[in-house]
This record gives structure tokens, sequence and C-alpha cells, in this order.
């Protein structure tokens, strides 16, 4: 497909947030192929012109933490204490799901993302196979990341599929990981290690979610989880941790040496009481910062619009400021940050030659007006009701309302009932 | 107009969250005339039969705190300390204001509850004669509120628009207000206490929006905000505070005995870093409560279902309890406490004989899936893009993204853009 969106406004994020306007955007398989202000209506034989109206591109979302497949959960089990939640609600029914069903779950979250401009996710679930298949047939841009744990999903496995998805479909692609310390054993971790030396891999995991992970820990291994991993070698390749919404000064010097990633969750952890993170002081430290939507059972939505506000707004609770965490630094999170953090270098902005991962943002909408601040009216008063289309690798995914993975969503709901109906 | 709604998931909210499913509903002017499994088909000569396909339709929501007029300012000046933003930015631009430019603001806000699902606004705010007009004109159901003090709307006005709002069109309505304790002389609250007790007539006002509001009238008159206004007869019929974010148990004492209502602002008070309410206690105290979004400069934008997640995930962050403030006990105050706030005795619930307010809710959307528990899903994962039609007293203003308010809206904004040009 070689599509031409013309009167455009373009947030290219290739640097600051100026926006083009009246700007052309051209795509040529799925790669950007010319942004500026000439006219390239006539240069290639165009599958599609586009008419953006005034409307704005700008590179999709990035959701750097979610657990797909946990969609049919959804509003089962909420307004609970976490310990119940988990144990009466969510465990035993994930035992329960078959590869089948994590693969129609997964394609349930993959039609909200594309409604949200979420145009890759960094995925960690069950049975990853089946996620993989989702992603590839919906043309959904995903990396996923071991989820290993006591449990499920051995070195073995995990080594097996860091070969086998980085080697495949170059839509999507492998991170190693972990669930998180307090469902690992120390040999297991010792394992990871090894495996990251051996790749020159980055590792990634859930870090310091809730105060009691990090007490937990430090009973265990008189160190924090941030502390543990990084004495087995886990952060010697980089990596990051999915959270961290507790970490000690000494963690923020780990994750700074190590050149780490912190992801985000607040929309889960103000729903499951968690906390919130000390966002400022990470900024001020220097850290790299993604955001995550986690998984919508614990959310219930994924929607990086709400994250958003979250990320600023909760900031600004936690610090009694209103001055601190300007929205355009998590917009910059909520893009190029989630883009760096897993790995998806031809993600963070848009470019000549970078893929086509491209947002158009309605702009017509009473909640975007006035236009006194584009990139500020995105993250304070933005919703899914803006996002007009989502082209994932230079296809449109989504479109007015319309979802185009291949599948009929109302099969995918009609699914998901059964099987929430089944497991309720 | 006399519409037939079937095919209907039905939300009456009379009573509990029991929805009816394959329900009819009917409106006969602006008067609902029929819930239930009957059809109507035939009964009447139907102006429109619409078919709701499975989705919800249920009460509008109630913003029970707003200044519409604000619109203009939305993200010209975030991210900063509250004194600065208020003296620097919001009380200049304001200075500068004209009857006509809070007219065209006003319609702009009306846009964006439309698309919120909001059928009814409590709003407080510079000329209300042209608040008054934007509504009518774009039959927007409204309650105005007296938002006097030291340099503007005096007593004598507020009395005049008391009587001629409350026989004008019955879309629109007044109740007596001051702006807050810190811009009032006691004097003028005297006043108003006089006008209160005259017409036996509710006093609504901001009050202990932040800790140095209260500080400062403790400082002032040695007592908190609602014991000061309590102290001078303000409460003696009635009435509430807005944002109610730092109350004292003795303060609780007050709106309990005096039947007040707490309206509650958490997209403001977070964004403003005013603060979070005590609402589990409110509740427990049992205290009536409503939502409100605060004007678009401080949100920013006029979204219930950002203020319903904000009310329970707040609330269980403060508390550190996911199990706090249940999501249907929300849903209450955003349509049903609303209503009593504001006096709109027949817009609370669907029934037989109450006003036809009445939003649909898409149900036929990835974040709505799986239909586990359709109430939970609209306060944890809906989203303006869900809402499908908004009704105003028998009449749609709005459905599948299309605005009847009687003006283009391209025209609104393109007003309000000039204007925030010329303001800047």
């Amino acid at each position: 497909m070689n599509t031409r969106f013309y009167n455009a406004r373009i947030l290219t994020m290739d640097g600051g947030m100026d926006i083009m306007e009246e700007g052309e955007l051209c795509v040529c398989g799925n790669t950007i192929s010319y942004i500026g202000k000439e006219e390239n209506k006539d240069k290639t034989d165009w599958d599609r012109q586009i008419d953006v109206k005034g409307n704005l591109l700008m590179p999709g979302f990035k959701d750097a933490h979610t657990h797909s497949g946990m969609t049919f959960l959804r509003s089962m089990a909420d307004d609970l204490p976490l310990d119940r939640w988990l144990n009466e609600q969510i465990f035993p029914r994930e035992a329960k799901l078959s590869s089948q069903d994590i693969k129609m779950c997964t394609k349930l979250a993959i039609l909200e993302y594309l409604s949200s401009g979420i145009t890759a996710v960094f995925d960690m679930y069950l049975t990853p196979e089946s996620i993989d298949e989702a992603c590839i047939e919906s043309g959904m841009r995903c990396v996923q990341v071991g989820g290993m744990n006591n449990f499920s999903q051995s070195l073995d496995e995990q080594e097996e599929r860091y070969l086998k998805f980085n080697s495949g479909n170059p839509l999507t692609s492998y991170m190693l990981g972990y669930h998180a310390e307090y469902t690992c054993s120390k040999e297991l971790l010792e394992g990871l290690s090894k495996l990251s030396h051996k790749y020159n891999a980055p590792v990634y995991a859930h870090n310091s979610e809730t105060e009691s992970e990090v007490k937990g820990c430090i009973e265990r291994h008189g160190m924090t989880p941030t502390q543990f991993a990084d004495s087995l070698g886990l952060f010697d390749h980089g990596g990051g941790g999915y959270h961290c919404v507790y970490l000690s000064d000494d963690d923020i010097r780990i994750f700074k040496e190590r050149g780490l990633y912190i992801v985000l969750n607040p929309g889960s952890n103000t729903k499951l009481a968690s906390g919130i993170a000390d966002i400022r002081k990470y900024m001020d430290a220097g850290l790299k910062l993604a955001i995550g939507t986690d998984g919508p059972a614990s959310n219930n939505c994924l929607d990086m619009f709400r994250e958003m506000f979250l990320v600023t707004g909760l900031s600004k609770l936690k610090e009694k400021d209103a001055s601190v965490v300007d929205a355009d630094e998590v917009l910059a999170m909520a893009v190029k940050g989630g883009a760096q953090a897993m790995g998806l270098k031809d993600c963070d902005c848009l470019k000549e030659g970078k893929k086509a991962d491209i947002i158009m943002i309605d702009l017509d909408t009473p909640n975007m007006q006035p236009l006194n601040n584009i990139s500020k009216n995105i993250v304070y008063s933005g919703s899914k009701m803006n996002v007009k289309m989502t082209m994932i690798d230079g296809n449109i995914r989504y479109e007015d309302g319309i979802y185009d993975i291949g599948q009929d969503p109302r099969e995918i709901y009609k699914y998901v009932n059964d099987l929430a109906e089944r497991l309720r």
C-alpha cells in the first residue's frame, strides 16, 4: 500500500513538540517516504490519497506494559482487595484458558489498542505462540516479553521463543523477562541471567509494584527486587521494570547506571490501590520512562489517554505542585519512551525511513478546541473519541470506528463473552 | 417529537443497577411515556423509531459543578502553580470577556457535554444572562448558581436572576450561591442568608477546595468555611459545597445535619494538585454526593467518564484499599446524586413521567466487552467514544458524532479560537 496524507498538521516528535501546518506525509509500503510541504500528488501511483482536513498526524502510542489476554476478566472482579482479587478471581480462571482462548482475548485487546491509537504493545502473558499468531493475523506490532516463573515458561522455552520470534515476522519480536522476583526462584533467575549474557539481551520484569512485594524480597534476599536482580547480573545488558512504584534511592542509582527503563502503569496502580510512583524524582534523576496500561483485569481499559492524564495528574497530587511533570514530557514517554523501551528503533517518531506507525487525531471535536496547545490538549483533554485512524506498518487497521484486522469484531466479542460466561 | 426506542438494554436506575434486556422506551414530547417489554410500534404516530440494537439506554450524567464559559482557556496555561495560574493567566483574561464571548464559550462546552453524555449542568460563571441564552438556544438543561463575590454579581442582581430564571424557560433554572468565603465579605454573605430565608432557598458555593482556603478562613473568622457559612444561616434551607476536599469532622456533622450535598471534582483537584477528598469517610457518614468536572481551564476536559474513574480510583489510592467506593455507587453519584443536588427531581432516573434526559451507550465496542458487568464497564472502562446519543428534554442533541444545537459547531470553534488568539 502506498498512501499519501495531505492537508495535515504533523507532530513528528523528531525533536520537540513543534507542529507542521498544512503538511504532507507519504507512506510507501511500511515506511514513511516523505514529510514536508511539497505536493506529491503525481509522484507515485497512490493506492489512497487522504485529505487529513487539518487534523493531526502523529506517531502511534506505545503501550509498554500489558497483558492483552486478560480481556475476558474485564469487570468480572472489581472492587476487591488485591489478594482476594488475585487468588480468588484471577488465578483460578487463568488456569482454565486454552491457547485459542488467549488468542481471541488478545484480539479483543488489539481492537481496543487500535481505538486508543496504540500501535505497539509490550505484552506478557501465557501461551506466547497464540499471542504471536493473534498479532500477526491482526497486523498489530508486538514485542513479547518472557513471563517466566516457577510455574510456567521454562528457561528452555524462553530461549526457544527468543530465537523463534526474533527471526520470524518482523511485526513481532521477543525480549527476555520474568514475571517478578516473588514468583521466581533464585536458580531460575540465575539461569535467565546466563541467557541474557549469552545473547547480550536486556531483561524486563514486574518490579516494586507494591510495598509488600519490596518488603517480601528484602526478607527473602536482604535486598530490594532491583538490587537482587542486579546482583544476579540480570541488568548487565539493560532492560527495565514494570510499575516501579516503590524504588529506593539505591534502586534509582541502579536504574540510572544500567540505563534501565521504568514503565509506569498509573491506571492499574490506582485501581488496585498500589500507590503513586515518584515520577518527578525519577525524572530528576534522568531515568528513562515509558507508559503502559497493564492488563484489562486491573485497569480496566486499554486507554493511553487515561494513562497520560494520570502520569501527570497523580504526580501533581503527590508533589502538591501543579507545575510538575509537564504534559509534553508525558506525551514523549507515551510515544518515544515506549518505543525505546521496547527496542523499536524505527517507531519512535515520524521521519523519512521510519516505520509507518501513525495515528490521526481528530481536532474537529469540542474537547480539542480551542487549539491553544495541541500537545497539551492531547494529554489533558484527549480521549479515544479523538482517534480517527490508526496505521501500523503502513496498513490502516482502524478508521472512523471501523476495524480492519482480518476478522469481524463481533465474532471476537461473541467468543470472549462465551468464554467469560463459561469461566464465571 | 415522539420517539420510540426498541431492542434496548435499559438501565433505569430507578432503584438498583439491574438492566432490562430487549426493552422498549417511549418518549412523548419531553417526557418518558413507557418503559417495558410491550411492543408500542403502532400505538402512536412516532416521529422516529430507533433500533437500539442491544445497546444501553440510561439516564444522562449530571455535571454538578462547572464553569462552562472557561473553554477559551483550555490548554492555555497548564503546568503552573495554582496561584500563578489564577493571578497571571485566568483573572486578567476573564476581565476582558464580553457577554457574547461567554455565550459562545458556553456553547463550546455544551458540545462537549453532549459528547460525554451529560444532560444537565450546574453552572457558575460571569454574565448569567448569556449562559441562559446559550443553554436555551442549544437545548441544554442548566441550573445556574450565583457566583456572587466582592467584585461581581450583587445581591440585588442575584435576587433578580433567581426570580427571572426560575419563572422562564423550564430548561433552565437558578440557585442561590456565592463564589467562596475567601472572595466574599461577611456582610455580603449575611445578605445572601437573608435572601435564602426569604425564598426558603438552598445555597451553594466552593468550599474547602484547598488547605490554604480552610486555613485562611480559620484565620479570618475562627471557623472553617462550612462552620462560618452555617453560623450565618446560609445552610438553613440546605444547599451544598463544590470540591469539599478538606472537611473537618464538625464540617461533616454540619453537612449531615443540614442535608447538604458534596459535589466532588476529582479531575480538577488532581490537575491543580489540591488533594484527594475523603470520599469513603463522607460515604460512611451518609453524606449526599454528586460529581462535577469543574471548568475546562482546570481539568481540562468535560468528561464524566474520567471523573467517575477518578472518584473511585483516587479513593482506593487514598485508603490503600482496592475495595472502597464501589463503581456502582459512583455511577449513582454521577446520575441521581447530581440530579438531586441540582433540584432536578424529574431527571434522576428513567421512569414513566420523568423527563426524557436519556443517553445511549454503545456496547458494541472493544472497551465494553465482554459484558460481564455493564455498569462497572461504564465506570472503569467507558469513554466518550461510547456515547452514541444524548437526548435532552425529548430532543436528540447528539447522535453518532453529529451535534444538533441550532448552530454549526465549526462556527463555534472558530469564534472561540479567534477569542483565544485575541486574549493570548
